[in-house]
């Protein structure tokens, strides 16, 4: 009906109301052939990849690449944004995802190897912190601009892992769940390490006390968001699991679940957290319930739909341009190795008696720092602490390890048997 | 991450950045807080509308209304439109319920009631006109408004009557495929009238010749469309389906499903009928191979978590507020009332000799009007055929039909036990 609508009005010249018209009916019509556009792009990226054996992510997000303005300009990305219907597609996509990934992975499962992933944490941040102070500093900036993009080396990005880990059916490797824990630490130590920074940077003199106020609330908020997860929260839900059931609906498992999965992530959201971490714990409060409901079974189509969005937009907003000047190309190389030796060698070390190959799953696992480098580069740009060119060389580090590391993680995983690849009990 | 980051902005009070770092990052964190709410409002409307024994889609759009912009006010509705991000949602979330219904959609057995879906269609395109005129007539309004009133009578929305359909189960029984068939060719017809309707307008005089051929066009392309979907692609896919199976990744039956959905639904939009008119016919496509490739059993998930969105946007939009006169309540009343009418004894009259109760029932489930009249409406309104108050008065009767008919849908077919309820063969 509205093309129609619009088409008459054409036909009859109305050029003053049709224009009005022809944007706000049209709109939704662009917008579907964008998102038709975009899962095509996702979906022929991702059978390329699987041909070449490489994982699907990499082809998705070389999909996002083409599709993306700097090719052929499909989806157009306005300051660092894909339009916002595919930001949101792409936020739930990969909330969906880490919620899943959390359904598959038992909390007490994770409890077992929580010294050693409390271990890999703190290494995987410790080590590339210094190493991109270390990049500044040869780049002879100063101290507290050192300290930034250290940060910017810091933060892993679990979301391509975790799908890499998904479609290799590994999630239940010990190595997987020393990622997923040492992640859901590493973004809360990445959150008190940026405020810290922060709160350094020399532009506003005086306000450190309350600073160093607000980063010991949030400290405090995570560690009792975190300790509600994994002490308060499972026996809730272990005693009380039937209310899921108690609505009239047949669905309402799924609803339900899909409800703690939102709110869940919108509290972590709020207290400082990102998105995906709060969806990671909601699957884990209900990966023991998950199987009797079929939950899992149902999330799956939504991860089939929902998850490319994420990937290609990531992808999107790769600019390639800046590899035009061939400086630039060594410097990007430069700090993409700096920022995968980081993790490789400081969760590698933490992680070492598992063994190599464990250890180099574990590091390369760590290793992509996806939108969460992106988002610190923003922020840096944003506040005036990085110039034009440390913020494209951080975006390109961001992608570059998020592309590199996926193949490398299928080629260690797929060469070494799981040493737990029991699936978990109902 | 991002909230930290904006938090120790506000802590540090950098005044000029902070604003627009906090607009740009905290936009998907508010988007995730509005997804939550709308989707937590459809949660409960439904469980609610469920319990007094409605059909839960009426609980949807009663939710929708409370989070809507004259309740709540948690959605902005601008010029009639949600927020982009949901009107996406909203748009997937309906092609998707209409694809399903495809899917559970035998195209032979739509051919074989397809005389009597002529009639019923033709029926109930003549009697809604007619009606429509004669209240613009008693109205006082010139000969052209009254047929343009008489279009906004016609077009049914038939996602909220698939929706019913399928939550009763009832979508094999023969009342739904004569809906679902006369749904399709009366899309087509109200497109051509409310072309020649346009047509009509006095405003620019000396435009009719090419304004007969657009539609001539038009028709011939929405009948080409039509046969190709009736005779020549179910061949082709019958032939080759396996094709579907071809690609590497496991998923790619149900991937390039969705594919062929969204396409189709742009197409069938490029061509000027609706996306969910598209959707519907590529789920008859696939109806015949849904269940070997379980495409039927992994949609489901999807629509669960985005039709809701269809039906609380559709809820948001209304404005209670017009019916703060008295004068303006019975108007509402006697529009709604000549709507529901005018589909009943339209397509109940041609659909008479399949029995008093089926009759009904399909005269009901051509009565929503939904979010197509509103669409025609907003024309009218833009084009300034409609003043204010038919303005109001028909989005009212294109809400109130979609309300009212459900429930006397849902009353009528647990009545009448099917004759027809075997599910389709594999």
């Amino acid at each position: 009906m509205p093309a129609t609508a619009w088409q008459f009005e054409s036909a009859r010249g109305h050029q003053t109301h049709r224009l009005t018209y022809e944007i706000e009916v049209s709109e939704i019509h662009v917008l579907l052939i964008q998102l038709f556009t975009v899962f095509v792009a996702a979906a022929v990226g991702s059978e390329i990849a699987v041909r070449l054996k490489m994982p699907s992510v990499v082809g998705e997000i070389g999909g996002g690449i083409l599709v993306g303005p700097q090719v052929f300009g499909l989806i157009p990305i306005v300051e660092g944004h894909a339009p916002m219907p595919f930001e949101m597609l792409a936020e739930v996509g990969v909330v969906f995802l880490m919620f899943h990934v959390g359904l598959e992975t038992q909390l007490s499962s994770l409890k077992r190897i929580g010294k050693l992933a409390v271990q890999v944490a703190l290494m995987g941040v410790a080590i590339p912190f210094l190493l991109g102070m270390g990049w500044g500093y040869s780049m002879g900036y100063a101290l507290s601009k050192q300290a930034f993009i250290g940060t910017a080396f810091v933060a892993t990005s679990v979301a391509i892992t975790a799908r890499v880990l998904t479609d290799l059916n590994a999630l239940q490797r010990k190595e997987s769940r020393v990622i997923l824990a040492a992640a859901v630490l590493d973004d809360i130590l990445a959150m008190l390490l940026l405020g810290a920074v922060t709160a350094l940077q020399p532009t506003e003199p005086g306000t450190g006390g309350s600073a160093v106020i607000q980063l010991l609330i949030l400290g405090l908020q995570a560690v009792a968001f975190l300790l509600a997860f994994t002490i308060f929260l499972p026996k809730l839900v272990r005693r009380h699991h039937k209310v899921i059931d108690a609505p009239a609906s047949s669905n309402s498992p799924f609803i339900l679940s899909i409800i703690l999965c939102l709110g869940i992530s919108v509290l972590a959201m709020q207290i400082g957290l990102a998105a995906i971490i709060g969806a990671f714990l909601a699957g884990t409060l209900l990966a023991e319930i998950g199987e009797e409901y079929r939950i899992e079974r149902q999330m799956r189509p939504l991860l089939i739909f929902l998850a490319p969005f994420f990937f290609v937009v990531t992808g999107s907003k790769v600019d390639i341009s800046i590899f035009a000047e061939p400086a630039m190309i060594v410097s990007g190389l430069v700090i993409t190795v700096l920022a995968v030796i980081g993790k490789v060698v400081g969760c590698g070390l933490a992680a070492r008696r598992m063994g190599k190959i464990s250890a180099l799953i574990v590091g390369f696992g760590m290793s992509p720092r996806g939108e969460v480098g992106i988002i610190i580069a923003a922020l840096g740009m944003k506040e005036g602490i990085f110039e034009e060119k440390i913020y494209a060389l951080i975006i390109a580090m961001s992608i570059l390890t998020s592309v590199i590391s996926p193949p490398i993680l299928a080629a260690l995983i797929k060469r070494t048997p799981s040493d737990e690849t029991t699936p978990q009990a109902a």
